[in-house]
């Protein structure tokens, strides 16, 4: 007989048992990665109502517990206040004390998706404090709430230490969470100012307060109140169906035909596709979705993939960063000479819609590495680990040419922003560091730094040929006079012929880099690109 | 209010919908991770009782269904058959069909770790092709019994739709499981051939046979009978507990005292230790364990973390590959003309032992890509993907400076081999793909590879010092006779001189190089290698 033991463990169990898998492996990574995932939840919850984000986010050594330890960990409190929808009292014990609990399991574009890294932050605090998380919320109604709570890990359920009720004269609305845990701020500090600064980048309709455990405090303000609109959820693209799903939905539809069923359960799906579409599959339109046996439903599924005249998901329930902001940004960040961004037509990959946003910038304040700066984000988060396993790496190291566009990367100072937003993205990860490759995310990508790139590599030849005008007019400035000065005399004139009308005969280009000439328009100087 | 809908997720359903995270993409992905975790699964009970693993796979189209759909997937049938312990009846539907469950949640080292990835395999064959996965097993009892079951993704637990026994007179034991699943196995040939070549390599003491789609027969054949010593479970060491451990470990404790309780639950902690410990944790030797309140529970962790006299982790429960299987499997892979192996003492994370084994080959087959070939092996476990994120990536191309020891990664040919062993392998990932940069696991690795690239570099200024040496010989060997010759004309002798003693005197080194050559012993040529 085998003597192994088999047993179950809690979803919560799993996750303290393999913290690495959530961002928790250690003091440092641990506290940035709770402070990601509280301010990803407070934006969440602001620009589900379009409130306008006000996060204050402080982070302190407990008092009186500053000694550092043997890995120059600290116990600090975190602490993230906003000003978002509030979580209804009801769900915040379990909201904040078990994995795999939230409202983040939709079709819609939002930061947060798996449901698991605020609880995962507390649950870190609990096993390094032995504390308890404290929550403060109200949905804009009459009665704030505040609990003490800790998480049963062994149960994956909330343990309520203490609960009590506020009036709320104000109607104030938000969530305010305040956390203990070890961590170690000191190693984590770059990497945290450095993600408030992406984030603010994206998000520059927010206000973001930031004091650091010295006191410092990072203010990144508000400079634009225009909003994204708000995330909208979506139904299921057939494409993105399998058993699972048409069985789940079987069991709760209120349809009583399969025509009824396709429209009322499947994105974009009208009566007219719905009865093309049944026809192709062979299932009868009258009837009942509950009726379906096993075969017929992986009929349907397979048929769901291959019909080939469903209309393409619609991208209105994405909210894309657009030109103007990413232009914006990354003016801001590297003041480059020169940026193309590219935001591409929405597109799709097993049914989930999504909309890849790419920018490029030369010179500038664009480190001159030798190397491309990479900045990713997929629905407004910055992505600042694992850079070498995501698509983008993938489309900027190996799949561009960049020969093709006349770019050497050794003496290029060259910077990519890559934005993905979807009602899913596609991590590899529970950490939410990197996304997975994609043929279609990546063909996106690919085809809108291309396009970038092909401008890129015009601004640079240019440039090029304005730097070899100069050199020829400068020979002619030079020699000119003299020629014009040694044929006086040759002459025995008086007077020195003119030679500015000379000079302004052979200049080709007019450039607004020489403002001494009067250079007539020239043609920009067309270089056509390769494709890669 | 907030109009947020919140609501729980069992564990299977939070894998089923993010399915990118335990490595099961697409299709091609899907079939790779599929084989793996059931081969993986197979290699464990196996080995755990020392039974030479006699493992069977076959992947074939499934009948009258294998019509290409859109991306070129097909339904396929996998079947991994072994001679492992077996599983106990009543553990086989959970084990199958329910998520965090198993038998692999221990300190021991295992290639399974999550309890996850088997159960993945028939969840992502449930979901595309509506099939129940097929289960027979026996633990040498005279029983063998037969499953059919499905999953309930929403609860998380198996439904079963089949059970059989049978009279197993012959006492077989082992697991034969048959699942099947949309995949498309030719895009995922090369990984998956890749796979067991890799895992043949590090497992010689194993019969593998796989049969393809098209009839292919590929035999990895036993070539020792000699098996590694079977995993052991460790207690936790006290640097790696937490303030949970402790609490679960009072909730069933049998000790009466906290001296007894040091001794009974940790690792390498005798009478004396536990002693001292105590004393300087400022708890009471004597004091009840259940009796310890929040605030003692954090001191006594934050002592346990802090407290220089515990004796390091043993390392007997690891199984590491050991020198002469490397340098075997290296040799018959790459044939390289040099391989140096080195096998690092065992060491700790997290409280945690691991050992960090390093091979390093030059020339040969060694592909002359202009990159170093990396092979990585964590618990004998190959790792294909992700290969940038891993910590033995990072040591390789970024903590390494191969021109201290002469290394020019351009024009050498350079293979790196690196197996972690332990009984917690931190992966970073679900799909178990890359290892974490833990600092201590990087600094054994990177030591391990600095040893072996101070060999190659003697190695190499050996070769360029023999190199030369020819030269400076070819040239004595050139102009000596023609001297000799000019000098007899001159001195006008009839006999030329013998000018071979003289080339002999000017030889400084021997080398097995230059058979024709009678020369003497030469001292090797030692270079002082510098440290990186």
């Amino acid at each position: 007989m085998s003597r192994e033991s088999f047993y179950e463990i809690s979803p919560a169990d799993f996750f303290y048992r393999n913290k690495d898998l959530a961002g928790f492996s250690n003091p440092a990574r641990a506290i940035y990665s709770a402070v990601r995932e509280l301010v990803e939840n407070s934006f969440d919850a602001s620009e589900v109502y379009k409130y306008q984000p006000d996060i204050f986010v402080r982070i302190n050594d407990a008092d009186g517990e500053s000694l550092e330890d043997l890995e120059g960990a600290t116990v600090t409190t975190i602490k993230v206040a906003d000003n978002g929808c509030g979580i209804p009292a009801r769900h915040i014990p379990s909201a904040f004390g078990q994995v795999f609990y939230g409202s983040k399991y939709r079709l819609r574009q939002s930061r947060g998706t798996f449901g698991l890294g605020g609880t995962m932050a507390i649950l870190y605090g609990q096993i390094t404090t032995s504390s308890p998380v404290k929550v403060v919320s109200a949905t804009s109604g009459k009665v704030a709430h505040e609990y003490e709570i800790m998480i049963d890990i062994r149960r994956n359920r909330p343990v309520i230490l203490k609960h009590k009720t506020y009036r709320n004269e104000s109607l104030w609305h938000g969530t305010i969470i305040e956390v203990k845990m070890e961590g170690d701020y000191k190693r984590a500090t770059a990497k945290i100012l450095e993600y408030f600064k992406q984030t603010a980048m994206v998000a520059p309709y927010a206000n973001i307060t930031f004091v650091d455990t010295r006191g410092r405090l990072y203010r990144f303000n508000q400079v634009t109140k225009e909003m994204p609109k708000p995330p909208t959820e979506t139904k299921l693209h057939p494409y993105g169906s399998d058993v699972e799903t048409i069985k789940r939905l079987m069991a709760m539809t209120p349809c009583k035909s399969m025509h009824s069923f396709m429209m009322e359960h499947f994105h974009k799906v009208g009566p007219i596709i719905a009865g093309n579409f049944l026809r192709a599959a062979g299932i009868p339109q009258k009837r009942k979705p509950r009726k379906l046996n096993n075969v017929e439903i992986v009929k349907l599924v397979k048929a769901m993939k291959r019909f080939p005249n469903f209309r393409p998901p619609s991208a209105e329930c994405l909210s894309p960063l657009g030109e103007n902001l990413l232009r914006a940004g990354i003016q801001k960040e590297l003041k480059p000479e020169f940026i193309s961004v590219k935001v591409r037509n929405p597109s799709v990959y097993s049914g989930f819609p999504f909309i890849a946003e790419v920018g490029l910038a030369y010179g500038g304040e664009v480190p001159k590495s030798g190397d491309i700066v990479l900045y990713r984000f997929a629905n407004r988060i910055p992505l600042l680990y694992d850079e070498a396993s995501d698509v983008s790496w993938k489309v900027v190291h190996s799949l561009m040419n960049w020969r093709n566009y006349h770019v050497d990367l050794h003496s290029t100072p060259l910077a990519v922003m890559v934005h993905v937003c979807s009602t899913k993205i596609p991590y590899r990860s529970v950490g939410k560091e990197f996304i997975a490759e994609i043929p279609e995310i990546e063909r996106e990508i690919l085809n809108g730094v291309r396009d970038a790139a092909r401008e890129l590599s015009g601004f640079l030849a240019r440039r090029r040929s304005v730097e070899v005008e100069k050199k020829r007019l400068d020979v002619f400035g030079k020699f000119l006079p003299k020629i014009a000065e040694f044929s006086k005399k040759l002459a025995g004139r008086e007077v020195t012929p003119d030679v500015k009308p000379l000079l302004r005969s052979v200049m080709k280009h007019g450039s607004e880099e020489k403002e001494g000439y009067e250079g007539t328009e020239g043609e920009a100087h067309k270089e056509p690109p390769e494709s890669g």
